[in-house]
């Protein structure tokens, strides 16, 4: 059989009128955080379009959108998806892509009238990105909510989720029943952009992702003692700061020593305190965020980091505390799936790249219930959670067919 | 002549009802900045001790309280002093104690009725502390005031240093007649707290200082490229933070190739952006705070830090900028001075340190326009601008009888 073709100009136009839905005019950033009022216009948008298109679409109760083609058999189905809710200030693609993608998908394997055997379920999970904590619709299916997860969850300004999906006529303790039979489901696809420049910097339009990094994150305190610049000899200071320099320079030989090379350690925020120029300081709390898509080697990551920590604690008398503030398990991609995406794309003539994903995403819960894969596509430079996000409309292209194809594949 | 003696009790008193002036009921600290109403009831409540002694008092231009004993002849006067306003949140002692101190050798030569050859004027000096900008008492006394800088004049909050003089009734040009003829003075000595944990740590009542630091600031950027902390390989970032961390690890080398034991370099206050824990940061901004007590040494340092700038920004692919915030240059105190308070404190029994002033006071100030020397005494713990600042009573002692006897016998 001769491979399947998306509709670009289908996909454009979709992405384009989406990324109206809760575009700010003056910093031209999308802001669609999950229930807030245009991630719902967002959402009946998404349900406007599959009715459209012809498609059945219903909700589950926790607010994630369904949409399918059916197959032939009641064999387990495949299931595909991603997400529509955004960060602040976001850009066009992120989630929204792997949606539209799969919108798609749905339309052009409906017009082929191709004929398979598993039916082939599109869904738009809610809330990724984390405005009340992350990954709650893919949670949800996976029966990973319970009601004191739902009665603790709010967003930085302390908004409770229950109130606002009351707030949209919802009812909250719907997301109990979204959990869904792992029987059913043969397996999870998820396309998304890379949100990292490997495929860039390469030149390659799709990544087949292999693993999905795990990670964990310490908030680290190091005490000392605030003193006078001009007054402390440099022998007599207990400088907080001055650990947090040495242990940051203890990074690379920490993952040198320690990690591979899809290990990754971030000192992405500190607050050094009291913080003024005339002052040794006495405090710096700092987070760590550490990833690899082994648990052995998170494992042996956290010792090490550990141990620099209490050295040099002890070598600059500072007291040392740390607080683990997150961990989430590393994911290993399903061989079958990572075959047949390497399959579609050779038989597509498109250069594939076997990768991890450095990211989290719903397909990195899902993977805790059933087989995952997982598609990228390139990001400029780099880019992402930025209006400047973007990828060249041919790479979405060659995405959308890989995936398209390998759900052919996969669903015969 | 045998010693004379300071009474301890009267010090104590003065130090004690002082304090009360502008304390914080809650968090115990003194607030009484350059020109708020507390340092006004500050101002009367001294001229109110000096009237109680039975003294002299004059105010200059620049609201410095001046007071005297009259010497026989009108060889150049020896001054002596220090400042009362205070940081926010201060402790009891720090400029304070120099007053008092100062008026307290006024009462005894005037009651010991030692005829001296040479007036001896205490001055009280005006924001010292920098609310407005720092030394503006001392810099009067200098000529180093002008009338653009006057105008320029504000405090972090706005407030401009010529509308807090006219409401207190003062005459804003008035700094303009404060600057004295150096040939009428033939010193300035000024006992301060050390503000540094050296004295306590050794154990000495009294140090005598020989030079005071000199120091400059900088501001310095780093900018890389923010991206996620998941998806960007180690070897693929450009992480402002870094930078800063392998710049901090320089620190001990190029002072160990460049300083001198007097050498001081502080990392104070660092911001890094946009400070998130799963995002490599893109741009940091932090304080460099360098002092020593030889400009050559300050030169070299200068050019050390600056090298080591440029090859960690070329080496970590960023961006770099640094802007000079301010220099001051360093300060030899007077031969004379420190042979006079040597032999003081050995004729007194006293066991003196012979070290440098890390802190700026107004000693630096005047030291470009007379000779001058510094009587440190010991800070507890090193503590200062803080409500724990303290030095015990019998150091105060010793440090007051060095400076009255030092008196008597330059002014003889």
């Amino acid at each position: 059989m001769p491979s399947l073709q998306v509709d670009l100009q289908r996909i454009k136009s979709d992405i384009l009128s989406l990324a109206e839905i809760g575009r700010d005019p003056v910093d031209h950033g999308i802001y669609r955080m999950a229930f807030t009022d245009a991630d719902m216009e967002g959402k009946r948008w998404l349900t406007d379009q599959i009715d459209a298109a012809g498609l059945p679409h219903w909700t589950d109760g926790a607010a994630n959108i369904s949409s399918k083609v059916e197959g032939a058999s009641d064999a387990p189905e495949i299931l595909i998806g991603s997400h529509i809710d955004t960060v602040p200030c976001a850009g066009a693609l992120d989630g929204t892509l792997g949606v539209i993608v799969g919108l798609e998908c749905l339309r052009c394997l409906r017009e082929a009238k191709v004929s398979l055997e598993r039916t082939i379920e599109l869904v738009a999970f809610s809330d990724e990105e984390g405005r009340f904590g992350g990954m709650f619709g893919s949670q949800s299916v996976c029966g990973e909510i319970n009601p004191e997860k739902l009665a603790t969850m709010t967003d930085m300004n302390g908004v409770r989720l229950e109130d606002e999906l009351v707030r949209h006529g919802l009812d909250p303790m719907g997301a109990l029943d979204a959990a869904r039979n792992p029987e059913t489901i043969e397996g999870y696809l998820e396309l998304h952009i890379e949100q990292g420049p490997v495929l860039d910097r390469i030149g390659k339009p799709v990544g087949i992702v292999d693993e999905i990094t795990g990670l964990f994150t310490w908030s680290v305190r190091f005490k000392g003692e605030a003193n006078h610049a001009g007054t402390t000899p440099m022998n007599m200071r207990n400088d907080a700061f001055m650990g947090l320099a040495d242990f940051a320079h203890e990074i690379p030989r920490i993952l040198d020593e320690n990690g591979s090379d899809r290990s990754r350690a971030t000192i992405g925020k500190a607050q050094i305190l009291p913080g003024a120029t005339n002052t040794v300081p006495g405090l710096v709390e700092f987070s760590l965020d550490v990833r690899d898509t082994s648990d052995e080697v998170l494992d042996e990551l956290a010792t090490a980091f550990r141990k620099a920590l209490s050295a040099i604690a002890r070598r600059r008398h500072l007291m040392f505390e740390f607080e683990q503030k997150s961990y989430i398990a590393p994911v290993k991609c399903s061989k079958k799936m990572i075959n047949a995406l390497t399959n579609q794309s050779s038989l597509l003539g498109l250069d594939s790249n076997t990768m991890p994903s450095g990211a989290a995403h719903d397909a990195q819960i899902m993977g805790r219930m059933v087989p995952v894969g997982m598609i990228f596509v390139p990001s400029k430079g780099g880019q992402s959670h930025s209006p400047s996000e973007w990828t060249a409309w041919a790479d979405i292209e060659a995405g959308a067919n890989v995936m398209l194809n390998t759900l052919v594949q996969l669903a015969s």
